[in-house]
């Protein structure tokens, strides 16, 4: 069953993109000043919204039903304003991502193509009950000149109503429901129907759930699944560095899609390394599961076969004994995400080896795998990881929120004469340019 | 229900792009050389079962249930097999789609981010029976490193199956089982549950038959609907110019995606472009609905309201007078189906704001609408034309066969040196430099 009210939030969105892709880099990023202002400006009636939604989580929490950690993410308070003002004005201040002409191509005389950035349209996002991921969805929306719809954690839903309507407020003369709310689990179900008004999906949230969106829509869906990471431990390794690398891979954050869940270990250096790196492990309180070669160098628990395709997302991690570099590729083939993966050797080749051939969106050598951020990679601000291989993969900035147009600018050229039996032939020249609507670099 | 010889074909495939995404150019390349080397010197054997094709397609077309056009696609004679042949070698001596480093940043000292450009994996197409949708498809593939699951129609079997033969004798030894034939409507049903297996699907056909797949699967689907396109005569068009493009846009090529559809006409030259206009069309056989205003110029049937989003695919054209160049717009964005738009005016502000309004993958000015292709835009083969706005979008070509791999060359960096209390700053510096598997630049 569709419901009226979220048609009516779409096609308005859909109205407002059209207008959106016209504005100029300066007018999207003064909104973003003018977001940020007025998030301090109101500061008062946002933190009045959030007590709410904490208060009502902690009567969850008591109740068992949500977990501690929940409630601390949902806490606004006067420092984390600030730190999402803050964050708005840098997305204000990222060069456009708009605009920019990737190709320009002469195919005759006078007769030019141009292909440019512009935004991709319609944005659906669900995200986490974190009140600081709705500014910053809807401030890379903005920059990158797309309308939005915004469905966050009924968790969040005071704080959100509030930071929506800061939001719509200072911006929505730019370009009148750009950016739009839901709320009800059932407006979900509707836009997930709504692939004719909505050009892509970015979910956040638990693998589940994003596979729930994926099965249940025609719309192209960027969102990524889960992070089944691994460190190889080659037979060249510097040992010191695959413990340091291995230990701060799984225990300097541990919640998070990149960091490690399984360390495979080359037969050759297991004796050396493996009770130094439990030892580590285990001052920092991280269950290890082993593989019956483990077991017999160090005094772990047993790994099962499920352990290698888990993401614990916790301080656990699951240990392998492998005889060859080729037994680690197929490892990390058969159970990883295609995710993040990482080599430890000092030997080049073998690295370049392991590197080409596993499957990942990102695949390090001699580095922690927790690098695979956007941030991190200097892409500014993220809007997320995709674990798919289509349109963007790894981190996202916002060129993710981009698509490409073709410009063709001519003087009457007709395909007739290009075509039949005496076709005139294509120049097919690139050159440095810049489309200027309606004109001809050549004129 | 799944069937399980697909399943087997589908894994091997998985199990071939692995191995292909690791050959060189030269490798690949050569492969191409020697499957347009087969074709040639296995002319006989492909003729005979084109022969059998042709046949029964010929039984087919008695009993009303083919057309001549079928028929005549279907055929294949020693010139259409040099042609083909021509095609692969031409694809051959392309540019290596795969390599290339597209960015090089440096995070930190001796911490370098490169992203490179590889294959996407496993591709599943399914595409018309045309003998030589087969190769073309096979040979991208191939030059662009992905496995690829091959359905044909059924009206070319037994030419699909010889030509797939070829394929697979003279490009084995490259990476067994990267190219795989199905040809059962249950197998492309199992293909379209293996979301594990295969990346991407690009489905060539009809809308009915892209919708279906895009409905039926969580894979994702680069494939384009239809093309509802337009030429607008603005107030301002040079009308010889206007009578010219608008007569190659229709009549070169009804038949394809990228002709137009609807003739939208500014009413102040409405009266002296439609006579003339009419003239021509009517002159080359083209069935004319015009609106009410149109109606009341020239003598021409009534269009109803469903013409407006009609792909014709045929000599039929719908006409409309409108108000203003904003009106055109609105029309365009309503009715048009993103694919390619044309508007014909001296007034260079007036056509940027037509081209930067209208949302489609393709926007002219004083151009026919038929340029819109991969070979016209010098792309070179062309994959598919995307109507959708994610990945690729417009004519396709190997490019949209590739997707990127970020590669972090390290020494032992660790996240927790970038975090916390006194986190050590990035540098985010992007240099010239392209990734040499298992080095940094700097080293």
């Amino acid at each position: 069953m569709t419901d009226k009210d979220t048609v009516t939030k779409v096609t308005a969105a859909q109205d407002a993109a059209l207008e959106l892709a016209q504005t100029t880099n300066e007018t999207r990023s003064d909104g973003l000043r003018a977001i940020a202002e007025a998030i301090l400006d109101r500061k008062d009636e946002i933190l009045e919204a959030n007590e709410k939604d904490v208060a009502e989580a902690k009567e969850m929490l008591e109740a068992g039903e949500y977990s501690q950690a929940l409630v601390d993410r949902l806490k606004l308070d006067e420092t984390k304003l600030q730190s999402i003002a803050e964050m708005v004005r840098s997305v204000a201040d990222q060069e456009d991502p708009l605009g920019k002409t990737l190709t320009a191509r002469e195919l005759d005389d006078g007769l030019e193509l141009y292909n440019v950035a512009v935004p991709i349209g319609v944005i659906g996002t669900v995200f986490e009950s974190r009140p600081d991921a709705l500014v910053q969805i809807a401030a890379l929306s903005l920059k990158s000149g797309n309308a939005v719809i915004l469905k966050g954690g009924s968790e969040a839903l005071h704080s959100n109503r509030v930071l929506y309507s800061i939001i719509e407020d200072v911006t929505d003369d730019i370009a009148s429901g750009w950016v739009q709310l839901i709320e009800a689990h059932e407006a979900v179900d509707t836009v997930l129907e709504m692939d004719d008004s909505i050009d892509l999906l970015m979910p956040r949230g638990s693998t589940e759930f994003v596979r729930y969106i994926q099965e249940n829509t025609k719309i192209p869906v960027l969102g990524h699944t889960e992070g089944v990471c691994h460190v190889f431990v080659d037979s060249d390794a510097d040992l010191k560095m695959a413990t340091e690398v291995s230990f701060d891979a799984k225990v300097q954050y541990p919640a998070v899609c990149n960091a490690v869940e399984t360390l495979l270990v080359h037969e050759a250096v297991a004796e050396e390394f493996l009770p130094e790196m439990v030892d580590r492990y285990e001052g920092a309180g991280v269950e290890i599961r082993g593989d019956e070669r483990t077991r017999e160098i160090v005094d772990v628990s047993q790994a099962e076969a499920g352990d290698w395709e888990t993401e614990y997302g916790d301080l656990v991690i699951s240990i392998k004994v492998i005889d060859s570099l080729s037994e680690a590729i197929d490892h990390v083939n058969t159970y990883g995400s295609k995710h993040t993966e990482s080599i430890i050797t000092e030997d080049e080749d073998r690295a370049g080896q392991f590197m080409r051939s596993v499957d990942a969106s990102s695949v390090f050598h001699n580095a922690s795998t927790r690098f695979a951020d956007g941030f991190r990679y200097g892409l500014g601000a993220e809007v997320g990881i995709s674990t798919g291989k289509i349109h963007a993969r790894g981190p996202v900035g916002l060129e993710g929120l981009t698509t490409t147009k073709y410009y063709l600018e001519g003087d009457g050229q007709l395909v007739a004469t290009y075509a039949g039996e005496d076709p005139k032939p294509f120049a097919h020249e690139e050159f440095d340019g810049d489309w200027t609507p309606g004109k001809r670099s050549s004129k």
